[in-house]
């Protein structure tokens, strides 16, 4: 029987995935949503928001890949549970993440917002510098994107730490692990940077009581998912100087709402999450190397835990 | 006779270069302006701005400093014609203008300028993504500065050159020389870096005619010298589309006056000639090192050839 590859994300990038497939994988039989052929030679789906009735609807089903880096917008409850689950890990993704993550730590270490608020004043104000070195950043997340951030960070001779729920080691990097060790990461933590997957335990994460553990005046980098955050929490922050200046973009709901207080707060700097962008190119390319991994009976990169939800 | 270091720039970044000297050259009689002793026994001043009876009141000097980056402060004619004038090349100066480029670069890169007047419009708008290497980044000016700029582009992907007077290699970048160059180097530039240093020959350097070879809606990142920039040239060049967004960080005069068009201008972001400062710690180290290299007949760093002007 012929295998069916669906594709069910945005048709534009779908047309970039095909040509990669007739070109790698001419024996499969790529499709673009909603043109799906024979439901049962589906064997593969692409998809970042999979049909409800994927289960019925495609009964041989052997692999979920989401198109972008996120699985949170899955529902997992839905899913046949022994399906397997492959996050996006592509070089597009990081690629992207480092320069968004980059630009926003050098911004904020370099005082960026207050010039652009003395430029509309016209003030011409040097403000006092430091080194690199005499400034803490914090990154919230090891994986893949947390650690290829933390690199160039390091390189730019920021004085880094990370923090992830499970005990992970990166060369130059002052790691923490665990609720235990939150508290010491946050207390140094000058420029804080949020890369943790959506889970039930990080809903809600970026909180008072997260905030007021930092030190006056920390920026906030989050490039996570807008759930993390207690909008509230960030607004009574900033008013109180917990925080200096928010560099947001994500938000919850997306896109935000055009009466939501964020739009017009002078100390939040809001980008549409455009952080990161799968590219579809080495997408493609990536997810044939799944299917090869697969079929060998290999393991996938990016493969989900469900249990961990990421 | 006892030695004098004298030292007229910054009286607290004095105090700190006093520290350094101190512990590594306690015979030298270490004095900031203006408490000068003995005028005769001053052999060494590092300045910004040297005292217009230079060569009568200190008729023993041997070398003169800059206390920053540049030398075009300095009134040459008004100078002994022998006396050896040192630009400052530290550490400190090189990173805090890495940091400043790179920001600048990411920022003009992913759209930043354009996402700012979005969140001001209430506009959740992704932008389409261009790959770092899709972004041809040109720097002006292959020195020290020009280098480490380049280094660190070059690392997050971008598809660099460079254009200098004389001809210079840098690792992973496209180098041209000389006016037979420019055109070329111009025509493929999307992002322009000027760090080039201030003599008559780039006096005037970016105008209209260069803003005409460069591609539509090219970015201008401007952290060489003010004068080096045409305002009107600029003005016209963003008002016609040919330059996107232009990052200043140095103007003519500086302090810029505050009637001045730039400093209200949507597409123009302005800093207070902050990219790059001397770190005095790491700068006082430079000048020992090279007070050393005096002592012994060997080349200081940073020399200035009269003749080209830097």
């Amino acid at each position: 029987m012929k295998t069916t590859f669906l594709y069910k994300s945005d048709p534009a990038r779908g047309r970039l995935w095909a040509e990669v497939f007739r070109r790698r994988a001419p024996d499969i039989d790529f499709r673009i949503w909603p043109d799906i052929g024979d439901p049962a030679q589906v064997r593969f789906l692409a998809a970042w928001e999979p049909p409800d009735d994927l289960a019925t609807r495609f009964p041989n089903l052997q692999v979920l890949f989401s198109s972008g880096a996120g699985v949170d917008q899955f529902d997992f409850a839905s899913l046949p549970p022994a399906l397997p689950v492959v996050r996006m890990v592509e070089p597009g993704i990081v690629r992207g993440m480092v320069e968004y993550v980059t630009h926003a730590v050098l911004g904020l270490h370099r005082d960026m917002p207050q010039y652009r608020r003395q430029q509309q004043e016209g003030l011409w104000k040097p403000l006092p510098v430091r080194t690199a070195r005499e400034r803490c950043v914090g990154v919230l997340g090891l994986g893949s994107l947390g650690q290829a951030v933390l690199e160039q960070l390091v390189a730019l001779g920021f004085d880094c730490a990370g923090w992830s729920r499970s005990r992970h080691e990166v060369a130059g990097v002052q790691c923490h692990a665990g609720a235990d060790e939150l508290p010491a990461f946050l207390a140094r933590t000058g420029i804080l940077v949020c890369l943790l997957p959506l889970t039930d335990s990080t809903r809600g994460f970026l909180d008072a009581r997260l905030f007021s553990q930092l030190p006056e005046g920390a920026g906030l980098v989050h490039v996570g998912r807008g759930p993390q955050l207690v909008d509230a929490d960030l607004l009574a922050a900033l008013e109180s100087g917990r925080i200096g200046d928010a560099v947001l973009d994500v938000t919850d709901p997306e896109p935000l709402p055009p009466e939501h207080a964020f739009w017009r707060h002078p100390r939040i700097h809001l980008t549409p999450h455009i952080a990161s962008m799968t590219q579809p190119l080495s997408a493609a390319e990536v997810v044939l190397d799944n299917l090869e991994c697969f079929e060998a009976g290999k393991p996938m990169l990016g493969l989900v835990d469900r249990a961990r939800g990421y």
